[in-house]
């Protein structure tokens, strides 16, 4: 069966973008091509509409996409223009000019469906059923209600980050009044949009757009970050204040050199930061999620799912599973040793005391934990929680992340300890870090044989006498029983503090 | 069509590994599964052969092997037994209760087969035309010796690390008498094999076994190794002299402490070690190459090729292909970045002075700049760099890999530095590592929309006046053009020193 693969095409007044991702089974999906074209649109643009070589270059960035879906096999293509196409009298000329080329009727999208699609993106990432999604731009920033997991109301405000830095021409240095004024209009702009106020108690704030993902990247750069990827990561209120700070304090030269900030944004990105710093104080957030997500993943996810991508649980389970879709071996083998891994924690629950929120961290870790196997035999444990930091899992938090990748780390060899991750975890996470460690390891071995020969596990706990695990089998199951005892029974009395002994209860076959 | 996968048993005296071997195109393989079961069939073997319980245990871990190849879907697999079956009295009733539990007829090596397929498996990854292969057992060590990159005759010899530690019963830290007479016996072993003198000046050296690779763990531990894999490591003899030295200095318990060396090897390290220190004494070499394959990969070279398994630079393409069949999305695309790539190299030649041994790295490079793709979109040029030195390139040198490595990591984006791999480089890879990253990178956007839009370049040289790069075109190559200007040719212009223009020649359709 030939990979199915859906292109979204976005001509934004600056950049022409082609994203291509590969469709997986039941919603699955991931990126797996990129093209970005600076196309300018807007460059002299007039009463009359787009410069004739401005449409040129988008002519031409849009043939170049039509070649480069059809050498790379796309089924479905999702062809969209926003706001300088949609505001240029001779909109409809390119339209049709861009049919010719690329034989794609480009979909013109208001600036609500984009705000809505924007939104539609992060809720496919960030973990957030009740608040607000800020999008800052480069001409306008929207500011969404999110309700039930669900974009609910919003608007659109003239505040991109480069429409206010061409407003507000500030001093290389800016001073403290023109930084006042700045904030004032922010401020007046945000006046406007009544029910902006303090965030509930279950409310949380999600940014996305340029602005916000550059401040991720400063925090990063300055302070370290213990994933690879950006996703489940929050910026603290704190930090805004103190990035901004850092970079109005010095000229334009000197602010393009702070570690982590795009040079090419440097004289934007104040403006930028200053309207979400407005935002997050209006709303009283001590964190604001961000996103990797954006327009174009919501065009996919509405187009694979209309108004109601999967969220929460279904979000999580979804996100295992494009992982074990694209990079996973035996999802047979997987589905036993979460079988087992589960049995152990729901046997034990009164010795570890660990709530469900973990047992479903488990079991996510019980499905990845050999997906690492794509890059190579040896070593594939931490094969297994590289790859999963490096796409992250959307849905989760950064703190689940890293437990779920090293659950997958320790299921074999090693003791589990939280490494770099240590900063992410909470003191609880220890102790359910070593025992789900244990309980994966001996499901790990005890389907060594990777066929089901051991079918089932019961714990019988005698208190300070320890606890025995008694086995149902399928076959001859020594040697499952041999590798448990040895390579997964030594951390699960070091972590019970108990002894542990395993014996057969019943053998079918 | 269903993967296509060998697997490979060997029944050894002391472990029973299973190794699964995935099958790709023509001659291509990896290593996908791996088991190793502690077996012991010789413990308490007596006249009348294995004791039960070794029988009994060696079958258990057979019938596991049988249900793992069951559930991983085996095509063919290569079942062997080696000394401890071999010796037994009680083999052939082995033999009949393996074909019982597992359905296998294993096949029983003699000691010159196992020293053969181990130089197969050894050849098929180090580059070695002529020379010595020193196998270094538990039992044994076989010295053979290598012509025209095939075995051509060897000798095993009573000089294995277990029984030489138990013959010369060593103090707890070592005097220098009982190091002397260890010596003495061992050069007495040597002196047996008359052929057995300096190399030739073409003539080099391979290791294997459990010492030489541990012997190179203890190197990668205390010096660093910029690779993640142990592919093309070769260690010096100074190196080996001095580890020994660090070994017989200090008591066993001391020794076991040793960074890199693995505890289970303190007591025979020290003899395995003289071994192969004689060795490279007595044939004068300054270094010897170390080999991760061994008699498993020699089993599968020898049922895929016969006695005439790829080498030179067959088995160096082969090398490629593997990464590419494995993780490569684009072939064609790939294809056509090596056709532009060494277009340029070939008519830049003048300039860079570069041998023809260059220009194959970069058509290695070309081929596999796409391969970190599989890893995810973003930052694919610097997983393509990991992958490659995580997996290695078997028939290529250290040094080779890393500038392959180097040029797909520099294929798009940065500057190009050595950064780590610095030690592994002459004088002359740095030039050529910028020359050919730039020629790299000008394929790569000249070829932007993966269609074979710029079906050819050609390049005149106007020496102080700068060089033009004349296009052949099939189509509007307007972006590819744009894209090569902004995106590689300030890196080509920087490295040669020289203006670049481009133009289109003559364009088809």
């Amino acid at each position: 069966m030939a990979p199915k693969r859906v292109a979204v095409v976005d001509m934004g007044s600056n950049t022409g973008r082609l994203v291509v991702f590969r469709l997986l089974g039941d919603g699955g999906w991931y990126l797996e091509d990129e093209i970005r074209e600076v196309v300018r649109l807007r460059a002299g643009m007039t009463a009359d509409g787009m410069a004739r070589q401005a449409v040129q270059r988008g002519i031409a960035v849009l043939r170049l996409f039509r070649r480069f879906c059809e050498n790379v096999g796309v089924d479905t293509v999702i062809a969209t223009a926003t706001s300088a196409v949609r505001d240029a009298a001779n909109g409809p000329d390119f339209l049709r000019r861009a049919r010719e080329a690329s034989g794609w009727e480009l979909r013109v999208l208001s600036s609500e469906e984009e705000a809505r699609l924007g939104v539609l993106g992060v809720l496919g990432e960030v973990p957030l059923e009740t608040g607000i999604v800020l999008d800052i731009g480069g001409g306008s920033a929207q500011v969404s209600r999110v309700r039930d997991g669900r974009w609910f109301d919003g608007v659109s405000l003239p505040l991109g980050a480069l429409r206010l830095t061409e407003l507000f021409r500030m001093s290389d240095t800016p001073t403290a009044d023109e930084v006042g004024a700045l904030r004032s209009h922010i401020n007046e702009m945000l006046d406007s949009v009544e029910w902006l106020g303090p965030l509930g108690p279950e409310e949380e704030i999600a940014g996305l757009g340029g602005s916000i993902r550059n401040l991720g990247y400063m925090e990063h750069a300055q302070l370290g970050w213990p994933l690879p990827t950006l996703r489940g990561f929050q910026i603290s209120a704190e930090r805004v204040d103190e990035l901004i700070e850092q970079m109005l304090s010095v000229s334009l030269a000197r602010r393009a050199r702070i570690p982590g900030l795009n040079p090419d944004r440097a004289d934007i990105l104040p403006a930028g930061s200053l309207v979400l710093q407005e935002v997050m104080r209006r709303v009283g957030a001590t964190r604001c999620h961000t996103s990797v997500n954006g327009l174009r993943e919501g065009l996919l996810l509405g187009h694979l799912h209309g108004d109601t991508p999967p969220k929460g649980d279904e979000l999580r389970a979804l996100s295992v599973d494009i992982l074990a879709w694209r990079y996973g071996l035996h999802r047979d083998h997987a589905e036993r040793v979460r079988h087992l891994a589960t049995r152990l924690f729901d046997d034990l629950a009164g010795r570890h005391g660990l709530d469900a929120s973990y047992r479903k961290l488990l079991e996510a870790a019980a499905i990845l934990h050999d997906v690492g196997g794509v890059l190579g035999y040896h070593d594939h444990h931490r094969h297994s929680q590289y790859l999963i930091t490096l796409n992250g899992l959307p849905g989760y938090t950064a703190r689940e992340t890293a437990l779920v990748a090293l659950l997958t780390r320790y299921h074999r060899k090693g003791t589990p300890t939280p490494g770099g991750y240590r900063r992410l975890l909470g003191g609880a996470d220890l102790p359910a870090l070593r025992w789900m460690s244990a309980f994966l390891r001996m499901a790990e071995y005890l389907e060594r044989g990777r066929r089901g020969t051991v079918t089932n596990v019961e714990v019988t706990d005698w208190g300070s006498r320890g606890m025995e695990i008694l086995l149902s089998t399928d076959g001859d199951a020594s040697v499952e029983e041999w590798d448990a005892e040895r390579r997964a029974v030594p951390l699960l009395e070091s972590v019970s503090g108990a002894r542990v002994r395993m014996s057969v209860l019943q053998s079918g076959a």
